[in-house]
């Protein structure tokens, strides 16, 4: 348990400052690169995506491939390229996202197809995910061109099931993960994979590094669930309960709906399929999922798998990999512990 | 202008027969490849794919692929493979333009985004996007990859100069040939010119198939542009006006502005000004644009683009490339004179 214990805001101030450099680089890079494209491009379209693209965000996914390179011998500038390409593909789906769920705003602000109307945001997430494809190929390869697809196929995979399962109360644990797996946790895994790939990591390295990522994806995805029900809305930035109005099924309310004694099964029912009601009822669903331990236990899990991303990383035990070694490790406590 | 007369329905079934035995291939690699992914990925998504990818298409894209690829000496079953990937690119684009369009048909019944809804119809298009990206990057290189990237962006770019001209009702043929380019011929040109890289083809051998598909690419728009005036619906399958009903400038329209003496120009405007008066005053506009020869120069303009795009395919002088040639002018002669 050492591992998830005395995750202080000391530790968190230690890892920002570690972290700092890459993600001043990597967002250079992206600068760099959009600057560059400003000439040979649409005027609208490369507003739309400074607009979508600098907005404050942690920029989590190019830091996971800088530092995965680093570990395994890449120190060069091209990992910075290859970093932001993740950020791309993240920002492509995001702004997809916010079409399917035609969103209001993005990071206290409109979002991307509310300031600049869908087609716009449909486009630009187009664009993006056609730069990121092209920029992996460049610095990875095939290989990892091929990975990074297979991710793609993977989230769209995982958003098809939600779709599915939209009217489906009864899930399993299992639904959960492939969902989970599906939307989060292949395309972190991917970002680690090739961030080692591309630094000419060896094949142990690669599979530490995926096993690393794809846990990590899964306990992030655990917590941002959570924190639907049970975050702060002045520290998140999103009002709780959009899940449950959505009717969607996360670990908390599915491990309450499946160990819960008849009545209150009903109860949760009869909720659910009233939409409404889902709006209405976030405190007595949070009462009912309490009861169940659905809370506890998802925290339970999310901290088993980010035991599952740490471990793998023993391996790299030189000392020139400590600071890096420390940054995953730190970021995957961060993961547990954040509170938006 | 020998190649442009004389092509009757009797060269047109002769065509037909030429190209069969590549379609056919084309379809079967389609659906060989769809099947093979049926256990990988989720059912609902599949059944989308299938839903949207096999609807009569005439499969256009795949073919001149498969034709530049063979002119430069490729001959084994990966060209088809190959060339399946621009007609996922292309049914990427239209999956998300009947999104963008909120279209109710495609090919004469519901399009995916009223069969399965508009998040499946995203979802959908962007998992091909990405497949097609993959197969470019496998089958032609990074090289190949770039270039089809590149063509995506451009046909972004191509998309937002239409929405910034939306209200725009002065503009060159300079925009038009800009957002034409983007729009279709940019696709068109990296077509034939990656089934010529992937076939080895020499640095002469692919700028000629790059021009042939370039050109091949605008005549078709632009003859796409003057069916949406002068089509027969019963044989396009599509409603005239579209492009009127929505204020868009497409070349017709552009040189009658253009040239219209004060009174037409100001006629033409305040219809153009109005929603209401666009969707009821085609009879109008059509007699405008036919007074400044609007039609017989866009045709014009498209006859001179097809002799450019079939010009350069001389250098395929062999007498083993006669048949492969012979397609390629055949298609561009088709563009011409098809009237769907």
């Amino acid at each position: 348990m050492s591992v998830l214990t005395g995750f202080e805001k000391r530790d968190s101030n230690h890892l920002m400052e570690l972290i700092k450099p890459d993600v001043v680089r990597v967002e250079a890079a992206m600068r760099f690169d959009i600057d560059s494209l400003t000439d040979q491009h649409d005027q609208l379209l490369m507003e739309v995506l400074r607009y979508g693209l600098f907005n404050g965000g942690k920029r989590f996914r190019p830091l996971l491939a800088t530092v995965a390179a680093r570990l395994c011998g890449e120190t060069g500038p091209d990992i910075y390229r290859l970093a932001m390409a993740f950020e791309y593909l993240h920002m492509a789906t995001l702004f997809h996202d916010d079409v399917i769920d035609n969103a209001d705003t993005r990071r206290g602000r409109p979002a991307v197809n509310k300031a600049y109307g869908m087609v716009a945001a449909i486009l630009a997430g187009d664009f993006l995910h056609a730069r990121s494809m092209a920029i992996i190929g460049e610095c990875g390869g095939i290989e990892a061109l091929k990975i990074f697809c297979l991710a793609t196929s993977g989230m769209v995979d995982g958003e098809f099931l939600q779709l599915r399962n939209t009217t489906n109360f009864n899930q399993s644990e299992e639904d959960y993960f492939t969902a989970i797996t599906g939307k989060t946790a292949l395309l972190i895994a991917a970002t680690t994979e090739i961030g080692s790939l591309a630094a000419g990591g060896k094949s142990m390295e690669r599979q530490a590094l995926r096993r690393y990522g794809s846990n990590l994806g899964c306990a992030f995805q655990m917590i941002d669930d959570l924190l639907d029900y049970l975050g702060d809305p002045n520290t998140t930035g999103k009002p709780v309960g959009n899940d449950l109005a959505e009717g969607k099924m996360t670990l908390p309310l599915i491990l309450a709906m499946n160990r819960a004694e008849l009545q209150d099964r009903q109860h949760l029912l009869a909720i659910l399929q009233n939409s409404d009601l889902r709006r209405k009822s976030l405190t007595e669903v949070t009462g009912i999922i309490l009861k169940y331990n659905g809370f506890t236990d998802t925290k339970t899990k999310a901290e088993e798998m980010i035991r599952e991303a740490i471990s793998p990383l023993e391996i790299f035990s030189r000392s020139d990999q400590g600071r890096d070694r420390m940054i995953l490790a730190g970021l995957a406590q961060y993961v547990l512990t954040r509170k938006k």
